[in-house]
């Protein structure tokens, strides 16, 4: 694999506007609705959903062959809109969108890690979300009332058969890549495993084969603050002008701190106090990290959904990709025929390098093709996120190497 | 430093009953009026606190020239409740008790490693907490109310002035040693730095200088869950039947956590799911480890005060061991007279071992006598009250080899 030191994108403004020549521009998001009473879609759980509605972006052009898609799946509290400007978010109710780009547009755009130029780049919300997909923010059409907590429960296999049907109605045949963080990375395996003929790549990013059961911890203490707060309503707060807000930020800032590591932490904020904080008591926030905190929990309630977090944690707890092999992870593997490239993170410990390594060896005993880097790093989960330039000179390589139909 | 295979206290019964030769037996806590009008405490804030009623426990006995004295600290929720059973549990409504010894009950008693046949062992209840010595559910002689949280903010600083105080009282001038963990650990530290002269010996387990900015974005979190929690009614809640339940529950589950390791989590609980869990669904506790984290929520908000985990917290934010050096640890340990052992645990992240070696440092660079260990454990941070063996040996023969007026 090539490092390229003068690669276009190792310097990406972080904020490019719509006009830059390096942004994908304004964006517009678009829904389809892939299932509805005609058509259902059997979840993995058994019962069957319609209507559903999918909102997803793509960016750049496909090719006259079809042959250059590369399918972006998203993490916990992500969404459709990766890259560029949303130019329906202040119409759509969406005004955080007015302040900042898509989520990883310091990756995707023209000249970027994912570049437009040559890809044909998709993205769509997952089932169960709040951004646009069907979720139990959504009318229920045998009560007329939002789902809230009868949403039936969702898991990663019901993620990727859903963007399956995506690509169907889109018509794609074949992926050259997908590609994800977190638990967007164990959607990338989980293509590879369900659909092994349907992508030539497959890119994992600060991810492992199952969630460890320290973070099956902390997702349980989040979700009992959001079930355990009196304004949850028991799912059904939907019309009660105010949600379960309080549960949320806190499943939210506890979330948070597992995204960053300590190191990271103690370079961005150390023990600094507060300008003004009297050091004399009372609860409020003393520290800097407790007011980045706070801010956290604040900006995430005004933009998620606290049942649609309940969800997606519980499809985080519930995967395991081993369950291909029947609890054998090298069984499973057998299955792949994707190249594959797993990255973790050095300071990571939600997902943590030996979880990564572990995938990684998986793939090399079942004989097939990986790539495994641990890039150094002190910024933890988030670096897949964050650090865009070297995640990005590794991305952009192994798409442009690893050619379609391999 | 010399380890003993058959030590007598390797293999203590975990729970010997009161009637039992290894066990200091029943127990009656003692409370003693160390502050009142005429004698108020002057707190570290500058405000002064009266009356003060401070309850405490002694195993052992006194030797005619009272040299044999070891003080205990304990930690946040800890109490005087060191070792055996205690006869007034159910009378001072402190069921709890009915089931369990003391909290370091592996450690002290006849034989064990903290020997009470040699060692007149004492610890006291910390200012601000909520088992028999004064704190925010004491009655303000002011309102005629509970202070909730007009109570003054206490510090490490003010424990220990006040554990001095205590001595005093006790016509102890001179410990023969002072160990504690976690912040108990915090506190020995203090005793060392701020009464150089009245200890021979000093302890420090699970502990370090100070807290870690991850250690302080935990207690935000988990004070946010309090703070925020509706029945908390501003810290005046004595009077309302419920309190913050909710909240201290997810303080509590959090915080936990962070006591465990990931490596010891996963050999307790692995991913095993509870029986009977559907895996379909539904948002209770799917797994072991959700159970067990709930279960501590629970048992947790029976014994313990919300605004005690508010203040106590607080002042494990605060502390810092080199502000005796204006933020230099080495010069704050020139203070030091003492003969220390630091002990971390290989798996505790909450004061991981490169806090420990930071400490033992100083004190080494300091020119001080100093014994470190990294003790390996995959239990976590609860390795300093859970691996009495190990603890236990390295204690006992550090208490022997230290002989009075070194």
């Amino acid at each position: 694999m090539e490092f390229r030191a003068e690669s276009p994108m190792s310097s990406p403004r972080k904020y490019d506007p719509p006009d830059s020549p390096t942004s994908v521009g304004w964006t517009r998001p678009q829904v389809v609705r892939l299932a509805d009473a005609r058509r259902p879609f059997r979840l993995e759980c058994g019962r069957t959903l319609a209507p559903i509605d999918v909102e997803y972006e793509t960016y750049g052009r496909l090719s006259p062959r079809g042959d250059n898609a590369v399918l972006i799946l998203h993490a916990l509290s992500g969404d459709a809109h990766v890259a560029g400007w949303d130019a329906t978010a202040e119409a759509a109710g969406r005004p955080w969108r007015l302040r900042k780009p898509g989520w990883w547009n310091g990756m995707v755009g023209p000249g970027k890690a994912i570049d437009t130029r040559r890809w044909w780049v998709v993205c769509s919300n997952v089932l169960g979300s709040c951004y646009g997909t069907t979720g139990p923010a959504s009318i229920d059409p045998a009560t007329g009332r939002p789902y809230g907590c009868r949403f039936p429960p969702v898991t990663v296999g019901d993620w990727v058969r859903l963007q399956a049907r995506l690509m169907d109605h889109l018509g794609i045949r074949r992926l050259h890549a997908v590609i994800g963080g977190s638990i967007g990375g164990q959607q990338a395996m989980e293509w590879a495993l369900r659909y092994p003929r349907r992508l030539d790549n497959c890119i994992v990013l600060a991810s492992g084969a199952r969630l460890s059961v320290q973070g099956l911890a902390f997702n349980m203490v989040g979700r009992h603050a959001i079930l355990n707060d009196p304004l949850y309503a028991g799912g059904d707060y939907y019309q009660n002008g105010r949600g379960p807000d309080v549960g949320l930020a806190v499943a939210r800032m506890l979330a948070h701190i597992t995204y960053l590591s300590e190191p990271g932490m103690h370079r961005k904020f150390g023990r600094r106090r507060n300008a003004g904080a009297g050091g004399e008591g009372g609860f409020g926030p003393e520290y800097e990290v407790e007011s980045y905190l706070a801010h956290q929990g604040r900006s995430f309630v005004e933009r998620f959904d606290a049942n649609s977090y309940l969800y997606i944690s519980r499809a985080m707890d519930a995967y395991d990709a081993a369950r291909w092999g029947r609890g054998d992870l090298v069984v499973a593997c057998h299955r792949i025929r994707a190249r594959t490239m797993i990255v973790s993170f050095s300071s990571d410990w939600l997902y943590p390098p030996r979880q990564s390594r572990e995938l990684a060896l998986a793939l090399c005993r079942a004989g097939r093709e990986v790539t495994y880097v641990d890039l150094p790093s002190d910024v933890g989960h988030d670096a897949f996120l964050v650090e865009t330039e070297k995640v990005g000179r590794l991305v952009q390589a192994f798409l442009e190497s690893g050619g379609p139909g391999r």
